[in-house]
C-alpha cells in the first residue's frame, strides 16, 4: 500500500487558523444568537474601488471578444504587468525577468521551498507566519515538532519581542541557508527601519544566505523614512528574494494576484543562477496567475487606481489608529498599528488562548491568539485592523467594558 | 552559501514547450515574413461564450458592492461550486468535502506529488504529459535522466503505442506507489475504454496502488460508450484521485480553474485518510482559486452555460475531423482526433524532430515533436485541433502540399 507521506505527518494538528474557526463555532453553537466580531483572520473586508472592479469586470468581457480573447499566459505573467511592477514599485530597479507573477504569496512561498528543496535550512522569526515553516515541514526541511519547545526540529527561530524591539538578535544566531523575514510584520505589526534591515543583509552576505523578504504589508507604511523594500538596502539584489502582494494592497485577497522578485545577481553555491532555477521551479508547479486578475493588476497601478487604493489603506489604518488608541487609554501594552493593520497586544496574566477564550466569551470578539504564530508570541493576542468602521468602533467599545479584566486579568479559569 | 537543489539539477534541460518556441523564434528570425500556423502547444483559441464572459464581468462588478465584495474564500474552493461539480458532473456521487478548487491541473499535480512526497514511487504512459514526471524529478522521486533510454532513473514508464492500442501492458509492469494515466489522453489522443480501465483500476487494487486519473480532455469524447471518469469503474473510488479542469472545456485555460476529486475512501498504508492530508496539503501550499473565475466555473455548469460549452467543443472538434480526414486520405498513420482534440501522426522514416524541422521549414506549421513526450513517442508528432477554422483549413492544405515528402520522406537532411 501507499505510505503515508512522513513529512506530512510531522504537521502539528492544531493549525492556527483551522482551530479559531473550530473555537468560534464551538462558541456559536451554544450561543446562537451571540454578535460576535471577528478580529481575527487578516481578511480584507471593504469593496474593491468601482475603477478597479469594473476594469477586471472590462477584461472578462473581452474574453468574448476575438480580439480580446486569451488562453495560456507566459507562466511567469504578463510582460506588460512584469514592467509595471518594476517601474511603479521599484523605480523601474528590475527587468521584468527578475518579476515573476502568481496567484498569492502563499503559494509562492511553497514553490520557493521546492525550488531550494529538503536539504534547505531554516531561519524565520518568532513569532512567524505559519506558512513558512509548515510548507518547510511538509517538503521535509524539518524534524519533528517538540510540544515542550512547540517548534520543529532543525527550524531555526529568532525571537521577536519588545525587549529586542521585534528585530532578532543576529549576532548570537546560527547560520541557516534561507531566512523568511516579515516586515511590516505579520503578527506584530513590526516594521524594521533601514538600520535593522542592513544588519540583516550584512548577516545574511556574511553567512551567505538568502533572505526571504515578505512585504505583503508594505503598502500601510505610513512613515516614509522605513524601507517599503529590502532592495532599499544596498548590496540586497545579491542576498534577497522578495515577494510583494495585491492581497491586502488592493483587496485583492479574493481575486488573488502576487509577485516575487528573484535578482539576477542571486546565486548558489557553484554561480549557477537561482533566477534560471525559479523560472523553471515556477513554470513546472504553475500554470501562471488568472488573465482577469493581472488586468485588475494593471488597474491598480494605474494613476486611478494607486489613489483607489490609498483610500482602501487609510481607511484600514483609521480603524487600526482607533483601536491602538483605545488600548493605550486602557494602558494596555500594545505594539504594531502605526505602520501595518495589525496590533499585537500584550494581555497580562494570561495565554493567548485564555485570552482568545475570555474576548471570545466575553466580548464576543474572535482575536488571533499569538502563541499560534510562535512560542514567543505567548501572552500576546493578534488584532486585525481590516472590518467595518462600525464594527471596529464596536469592538473598542466592548474592549473598554472589559478594560479591568484586561489589565488586571481577573477572569476566573476553572 | 546555499546549495543548489539536486533535484531541480537533474531535470532535462530541453523541456518540450521552451524547446519548441526556441526553434519557432530561430525559424521567425531567419524568416520574419513566415505566416506560421502554430498546431504545438494545445491551447484554446475561441472566444469564451458571451454567457460565460458576462457572468465572470458580473461576478468581478460585485466586488465593488458591500453584498458583492469576498476576501479569502475556502482554500478547497466554493461550497456552492464543489456541489455543482458534484451535481453535474458526477451524478452528485461525490460529497462536496471530497472535491478541491483549484487554480489548474498543473498545479494540482505538483500539489499532489508534495502530498506523496520524495519517498513515492511513480508510474506513468510513456508518451505522457511532461508535468507529471518533471514535478516528480524536483520534489525528488526519480534519480537521473538518462540520455539513452530518455528516461529518468526510479521513474516506470508504460510504452502506449499502436501496438497495444495505446494501453499498457499491465501484467508484464512492476508496483508503484503511483500511477498517472491520462484519458483521453495527451498527446496520444487515445481514450481508454470501460474494459481498459476495469484493468488499470483491478492492477491498482491488486498493487495497493493510487491512480491518478487526469481527465482534463473528457468533454471531448464523443463515443457514449466511453468513460469519462475513472468513478464508472465499481470500486475505483478506493483506489483513484481525479484531475478535472474547466481549461479545454471551456476555454479557461487562461482564467484558470480546475478540480481535483479525492474520495473519502481512499487510504493510506496505515488507515490514515488520503483526503484529510490533501485538505491539509492544498490549503498550506494554495490560497484558493480566484473567486471571479469560480463564479465562472458556475455559470459554466448552468444549463445556458452547458449549451455554450457544447458549441465550443463541436467547434474545436470539427477541426479535429478536418485534420483526421486529410491524413488519412495522405495515407499516413493517425491515431486520436475522434475523442479528443489531440491527433497523433507517425511520419515514416523521420525522427519527430526532423518532422517537427521539416514541417516547420517547409510547411510553416509548429507541431509537437512527440518524443519530447516521452521515448515512445519517437516518430509521431502530435496535432493540435485548437486553432480557428480557417487556419485548420490553411493547415490541412499545406499539409496535403507536402504529402509526397510526408508519406515517403524524401526530405533531405544536412
Amino acid at each position: 500500500m501507499v505510505r503515508r507521506n512522513t513529512h506530512v505527518a510531522k504537521i502539528h494538528s492544531n493549525y492556527l487558523f483551522p482551530e479559531i474557526i473550530r473555537r468560534k463555532q464551538l462558541f456559536l453553537e451554544k450561543n446562537p444568537e451571540a454578535n460576535l466580531i471577528s478580529l481575527g483572520i487578516g481578511d480584507t473586508t471593504e469593496p474593491l474601488p468601482l475603477f478597479i472592479a469594473q476594469s477586471l469586470a472590462i477584461s472578462a468581457e473581452e474574453l468574448a471578444t476575438e480580439k480580446g480573447y486569451t488562453g495560456y499566459g507566459p507562466e511567469e505573467g504578463y510582460l506588460e504587468l512584469r514592467k509595471e511592477i518594476s517601474s511603479k514599485l521599484y523605480h523601474g530597479h528590475f527587468e521584468a525577468n527578475e518579476i515573476f507573477i502568481s496567484d498569492g504569496t502563499n503559494s509562492d512561498i511553497g514553490r520557493l521551498q521546492i525550488l531550494f528543496g529538503p536539504e534547505a535550512s531554516l531561519t524565520v522569526q518568532d513569532p512567524t507566519y505559519p506558512v513558512y515553516v509548515d510548507t518547510g515541514v511538509i517538503l521535509g526541511q524539518s524534524s519533528f515538532f517538540d510540544p515542550a519547545t512547540k517548534k520543529y526540529g532543525k527550524v531555526t527561530y529568532l525571537p521577536c519581542s519588545p525587549s529586542n524591539f521585534f528585530f532578532p538578535e543576529l549576532d548570537a544566531s546560527r547560520r541557516t541557508d534561507l531566512i523568511y523575514f516579515c516586515s511590516p510584520n505579520n503578527p506584530t505589526g513590526a516594521v524594521a527601519t533601514h538600520e535593522q534591515l542592513e544588519k540583516l543583509v550584512h548577516f545574511a552576505k556574511k553567512n551567505r544566505s538568502i533572505i526571504i523578504f515578505d512585504t505583503a504589508y508594505a503598502s500601510f507604511i505610513q512613515d516614509p523614512k522605513l524601507p517599503r523594500s529590502i532592495y532599499e538596502i544596498p548590496g540586497a539584489k545579491e542576498v534577497a528574494i522578495e515577494l510583494g502582494s495585491f492581497s491586502k494592497m488592493a483587496g485583492f485577497t479574493g481575486v488573488r494576484l502576487a509577485w516575487s522578485i528573484v535578482p539576477q545577481e542571486l546565486q548558489f553555491d557553484e554561480g549557477h543562477s537561482v533566477n534560471k532555477d525559479w523560472n523553471r521551479v515556477h513554470a513546472t508547479f504553475f500554470n501562471g496567475a488568472s488573465n482577469i486578475s493581472q488586468k485588475g493588476g494593471l488597474a491598480v497601478l494605474r494613476p486611478e487606481g494607486e489613489k483607489c487604493i490609498k483610500h482602501l489603506i487609510d481607511y484600514y489604518m483609521g480603524n487600526a489608529h482607533i483601536l491602538r488608541n483605545l488600548l493605550i487609554d486602557l494602558n494596555l501594552e500594545v505594539h504594531g498599528g502605526l505602520n501595518a493593520p495589525y496590533l499585537w497586544v500584550n494581555i497580562p496574566h494570561l495565554t493567548s488562548w485564555e485570552a482568545f477564550d475570555f474576548l471570545l466569551t466575553e466580548g464576543h470578539i474572535v482575536c488571533a491568539p499569538g502563541s499560534g504564530f510562535g512560542p514567543a508570541g505567548e501572552g500576546f493576542i493578534r488584532l486585525s485592523a481590516f472590518g467595518k468602521r462600525q464594527t471596529i468602533e464596536e469592538a473598542a467599545s466592548r474592549l473598554a467594558s472589559l478594560s479591568s479584566i484586561l489589565q488586571h486579568s481577573e477572569f476566573n479559569w476553572g
